[in-house]
């Protein structure tokens, strides 16, 4: 809804903020507070090579919890949040306003915003925006399976795991925002898939809506190993890892001579003081196990290869995707420290306006 | 020192035994007896295409105290020794009778046998034998660096960690039997070769005979993250790893971007009840790395390559070996615990005999 606030186009601008860096490891909703004390001029300032954006769908990703803690190594290119700033993740926007040649007014895009309803990108930060070419497909969708999940997904997947026909697979978090798109793409390539998830809900979803071909709730299972042997018989030849710790344990002990264990999300990781160890790598030595560490951002040039392979998929129902909407900014911090407690059903979406 | 029993070749056969497989974690020279009340026939029975085998030279692995265990998981390609039977590992002997079509009386070979004076060897266990061919160089060394160490060093670093000349490679338990050949052969290659060892005469060994760049002391570093930050300003692009713990743990965080790992002998986890664990696994994912096991033997068709690249290396001087010998099988049990602790300078081999 906008505001308008006076003759010069200046609206109240709802921004989710973060509080201060978390401190003590897990993030809480309090850390985060929805805000309607900004206002924002829906015309860019002459001259400006920049975007303005009205943000409609936002992504609620694992990594965004890091970015709320004080990061201290570089070397990750994660970058903290700033207090009493909207926090950023990726999201879905109609262009409102645009001094930059590739985006005009009306244009849908996708790519890293801010959490708040109208977004001034600079010219930097524009030119990684990615033009929404394809609208016959919900446009939330940009926000996971034809965003940066799905890619995640692909990349991981083709690049990292480099799969066979008939190889064995184990995705975990397999109804989450990569799991699914994972598991599915898996299936379609003529793997036997496996996929664990937490609840009797999402077991039932990646059976009967994703077509697994088997599928645990690993709440329920009390020895990992066990349930893994019983699931693998002959092994697991690809594991997608979105989890880390525990899991991971317990595949590396059933991995098959030459496994491929692509390292993705590790959520397990970002909700604890001292991660979770992992014991087990020294089975990778006799098991010849390739376990590789990716970001999706490495891949961007396969982004148009995606998109063909997908969007046929989407569009003829050989691909379903599950997302779990979540409407208004006010419900932001809640979805977003929902995703580590695994709350979320499918990808995890905050809807700020549909167009 | 050969004592005939009779007319008909037999004599005494000194023998290293596993008492009882080991329980508690550890294994103790207790847990090993020499024993001299069997006795062989110096001559194969009639029909026999094996080989008998007097050994001259034993190879003391870390896998080894594995196989002292009971191991329970058939995955790993690693054989339990017998309770009350010769323990095996990799040795260098003199074919003393031959029924086997490629070895004939007189021949020097490598491979496994067991640890006693003489072997007899069954038609499979002698066709995995490799004749050495070349004696110009020291015997023992087919124990080490012309035998399974120096392959596992070969395959592990150009096979698994893929050196570009100029690159960071740091290598762990340096001095070792692996590490050493490690270390210089990546400083063969360009590349600028950092290693760490458990006392001074190791790190003086390191950087005065074997040439690596810079050295360290693990034992006296108390942050090995930091010690890694400042002996590795750039970062590392390859780790080989020979400990796993707590040193791994160090490297992950100091990985360049798509660094390689090579997952070799994990020496710390044989030597708890339980492994310690890692707990930064999840910095190879940002840092995009790849952790790979790997076994020697998947590479044994590499041999003759190998053996072309390293003898000229040895024979002019390029590549120093390091040995650490121990005289007599009564020395074979203390030489055997003695690698557990790093007790060893370079490789440890037992001396039986010279010829």
């Amino acid at each position: 809804m906008m505001q308008s606030l006076g003759g010069d186009g200046e609206v109240i601008n709802k921004q989710v903020i973060l509080k201060d860096y978390v401190t003590g490891g897990t993030a809480k909703e309090s850390d985060l507070e929805v805000i309607s004390t900004r206002t924002i001029n829906l015309k860019l300032p002459k001259g400006s090579d920049g975007v303005l954006l009205k943000n409609l769908y936002l992504s609620c990703d694992p990594y965004m919890h890091a970015c709320m803690n004080k990061i201290e190594n570089p070397s990750i290119d994660i970058v903290s949040f700033s207090p009493g700033l909207p926090i950023r993740g990726f999201g879905v926007g109609k262009v409102v306003d645009s001094g930059h040649p590739k985006f005009g007014k009306g244009d849908f895009v996708w790519g890293s915003t801010g959490w708040e309803e109208y977004s001034v990108l600079s010219r930097l930060e524009s030119d990684n925006l990615f033009k929404i070419d394809h609208t016959d497909v919900p446009l939330s969708y940009y926000t996971g399976i034809l965003g940066v999940t799905g890619m995640t997904a692909y990349a991981g997947f083709f690049e990292i795991c480099c799969p066979k026909k008939g190889e064995y697979v184990f995705v975990s978090a397999a109804s989450g925002a990569v799991g699914q798109v994972v598991g599915q793409v898996a299936k379609f390539m003529g793997c036997h898939v496996v996929g664990c998830a937490g609840s009797q809900e999402k077991i039932d979803l990646l059976k009967n809506k994703l077509g697994f071909h088997e599928v645990f709730n690993y709440k329920e299972e009390p020895d990992l190993e066990a349930t893994l042997r019983r699931c693998f018989p002959e092994g697991i030849d690809i594991y997608f890892d979105n989890v880390g710790g525990k899991m991971l344990d317990a595949v590396l002990v059933n991995m098959r001579r030459n496994g491929r264990i692509a390292l993705c999300g590790m959520v397990t990781e970002f909700q604890k003081d001292k991660p979770q160890g992992v014991y087990n790598l020294i089975h990778a030595i006799g098991n010849r196990v390739r376990l590789e560490g990716f970001i999706m951002s490495d891949y961007l040039h396969l982004y148009p290869k995606y998109l063909d392979f997908v969007l046929p998929l989407i569009r003829e129902g050989k691909i379903v995707y599950l997302e779990d909407l979540a409407y208004g900014l006010e419900s932001g911090p809640s979805a977003l420290i929902g995703i580590l407690t695994g709350r979320n059903k499918g990808k995890q979406v905050v809807v700020i306006a549909k167009e």
